[in-house]
């Protein structure tokens, strides 16, 4: 009997200059795939290139991590840009980032973008559309790696993309899919435990699992971690030696 | 017999944002080689983009202009990186402006650095170094395009890339071979008659050809001339004219 | 009899580096008022003193244009700041003006947002409250620039503001007070003649004047020229000649 | 019999976004002054409001700490700017910082260029006299904290500024007075016993003590402390407490 495989993601590469965030190498051997920043809101060039190196260390497979330019704000400030500037932004990141992963023979294998984008692109059709349009532009082949159920995943596969569904270890879901926002009761998920309950109960019932109780019927083939905060690595082994001891195999996106 | 090639170079894609720079319409009709801003003196992602079709349009070869990042000074403040951040940094330009432009279906042919970047790899070694590396190590194909007798030139040479050596259409030669610098009496060329004399002076001598009569031999692949500036397109003009009616055949880099 | 008194703003400042942009010394030949950009979408440091010592000369009184961190999109991309950030960063940019202005001995008068953060604050009022408090918490003295029957004019009296209203030369305006988008058809009053129209019939009506007619009631203080396009200086120039024919007293912000 | 009086300062302020550096609330509750970044090395405008209001709770007295324009270099990378390019430069941040300072009613006290810039304005009296015109063209009653022996000291003097010299708790001195450079052996004072009795030793000689044990004679009216790094709050509390049982009086700057 084959086992059933799942991967873990988590967004690395997010220092900038003389500001370190994350524990990059610790969550490297962890995960099976990386979402790297490309500049424009975490990682200058030399941080791209060592992680690059360090991913490919660890064989951990790398996605483009694009953001909007917002550097002073993490990329986590809604911004709303034209299309043809947004999908020449995008193309411009991935490109950076694929050209320096070839450098380092450890090619790009997806794309997730980050942030206030990303919040745009599952909740904004014309926005998802674009960030699916620059993918294919740029490389067909490459992987889009978005949250089940939003936008994005549907623009995505409308725009013939291979497309990965991730559910967030530590939020909450809405019974219409969406994340309860922070700061409501019960939006996030707290400890190690826990986390792996929730993502367990939504493997097995192959859907998101609100917090009412209902049941969204999604694909999911990737579990999204998170790389900083005081128990970030310690939650993240836990889900992937739990995951283990469950039966479930850990991959790459691409093996998935 | 064979006509001599010789081919014409420019700096466009310098505008940002609500900033225009230069003719780049009128200069793509000119030039046979562009070097193109990779947003970090110059150059968002959508003037990229928009400057690459154009440059497919008119059948012109395009460079990347890697630059120090120094979007406030133009990439003209002299600054120090160290090695392994220059490289990092070359390697990100490089491959932004690269993967759109084979986005476009119109790839990098070579590279060539921009303002203080250029000026310390033309003089120091070690600047020299870096950036053949970065070149080396992104695409060993790709020709460094680098002022004739610069360190620059040697360095590419002693990497194993394809140099191709330029001069300046409009600036004066020092007996050293440096350019005189700006400011001294002498030290621009100016009008399109005298422009092209310089040129062709230097061309038929196979040298660059100083302020005091000196020669110093040297190959001579491309002529670099301004895109900016209120009688840019016509010396432009000027100079593709007299050297076609002069015999010259005005190819792209590549074709040289 | 006194005459009655009118202001002509104008947004200047806004070159960055290497890049030029209007033409601030024809300008400040022709207004009483000028904006100037304070760094976040242009007007680097260099480009504000030389600005600020332009406008002495010219004994225009000047104010600061604070914008969202966005020097690519020239702030005229829609962003949402947390209020503490974007209070933060109004506090930021006024006080490097006014700090600079103070010493050419030329201090600020006043406070106009730009571009798409103006345009949230005449939308939106908790926007345009976080713009007055701002500028509360900086000097309760400068006054507030702002379109006629906005939600940032009522935020500014609300705050207990000076607050000069004003009214675009070259813009229509729709039945409820608001811009006609761009795009729309008569949504742009082209040509010096028409502009002139335009303003004297809102001057004599004390209102806004619709697209259909309809008036809204309004003091009127300033008139906003823009500096850059093609038309610019001749259309300032007009609208200066001809409300002055007409018995308007052309005069700086303060002195309304 | 009065105490002699000493000052310990820090560089505080220098996160930026989402990024932490250093352990500011600890440190302001040991030092009696703060230089804080200004937006250009580090410090937006939230971290540089929050960081002046903490300062205040403290009774830190508040310095702006000016920077090249180099965020991602974090200040540290060498660069050459023209002189009035760099005037204004520092204008616009003293100024940015003074304007947020006196809104928290905490007015700033004194300069000290930051990293790069810092190294230059000791080396280079050019560089040095542009600082001290800055700050006298800003606010001739702002001090000048710079490093004893340095041409920035002099150029500040010169210029009429009022300077204090300071010495640094962790570094060792050449026999010019230079710091020796980090990686040669013994450039790094390490534990906070040996940086007291480094600090302790230099206060009684009133000379700064080269490795050697030559002595160069200069007033010291503070001492640099570290804000990052593991061990930086023990030292700094270190030094504060010996310097204490010795019987100085720590004092912020501007009570020296």
């Amino acid at each position: 009997m084959t086992k059933r495989k799942i991967n873990l993601n988590a967004d690395l590469g997010e220092s900038y200059g003389a500001w370190t965030m994350g524990s990059d190498g610790e969550m490297l051997a962890i995960v099976g795939s990386a979402n790297l920043a490309c500049g424009f809101h975490g990682g200058d060039p030399l941080v791209m290139r060592n992680t690059l190196r360090l991913a490919r260390e660890h064989r951990v497979s790398v996605g483009a991590h694009p953001s909007y330019p917002d550097l002073q704000g993490f990329g986590r400030r809604p911004m709303k840009l034209a299309p043809d500037e947004l999908e020449a932004a995008l193309l411009y990141q991935i490109a950076a980032l694929d050209g320096m992963s070839r450098c380092e023979g450890w090619p790009l294998t997806h794309v997730k973008p980050h942030g206030a984008l990303n919040n745009a692109a599952c909740a904004e059709r014309a926005v998802a559309d674009t960030v699916a349009r620059a993918i294919v532009a740029y490389d067909r082949d490459l992987i889009l790696l978005a949250p089940a159920l939003s936008q994005l995943a549907e623009a995505g596969r409308a725009a013939g993309l291979r497309v990965v569904e991730e559910v967030f270890a530590d939020r909450a879901y809405q019974d219409d899919g969406q994340l309860v926002p922070r700061g409501r009761p019960g939006a996030m998920i707290h400890g190690a435990e826990e986390a792996l309950a929730h993502v367990v109960r939504m493997l097995e019932a192959g859907a998101l699992v609100a917090q009412s109780g209902k049941r969204l019927p999604t694909p999911i083939g990737s579990i999204c971690v998170h790389g900083d905060g005081p128990d970030a690595v310690a939650t993240a082994r836990h889900l992937r030696d739990g995951l283990t001891a469950l039966g479930y195999e850990l991959v790459a996106i691409p093996a998935l």
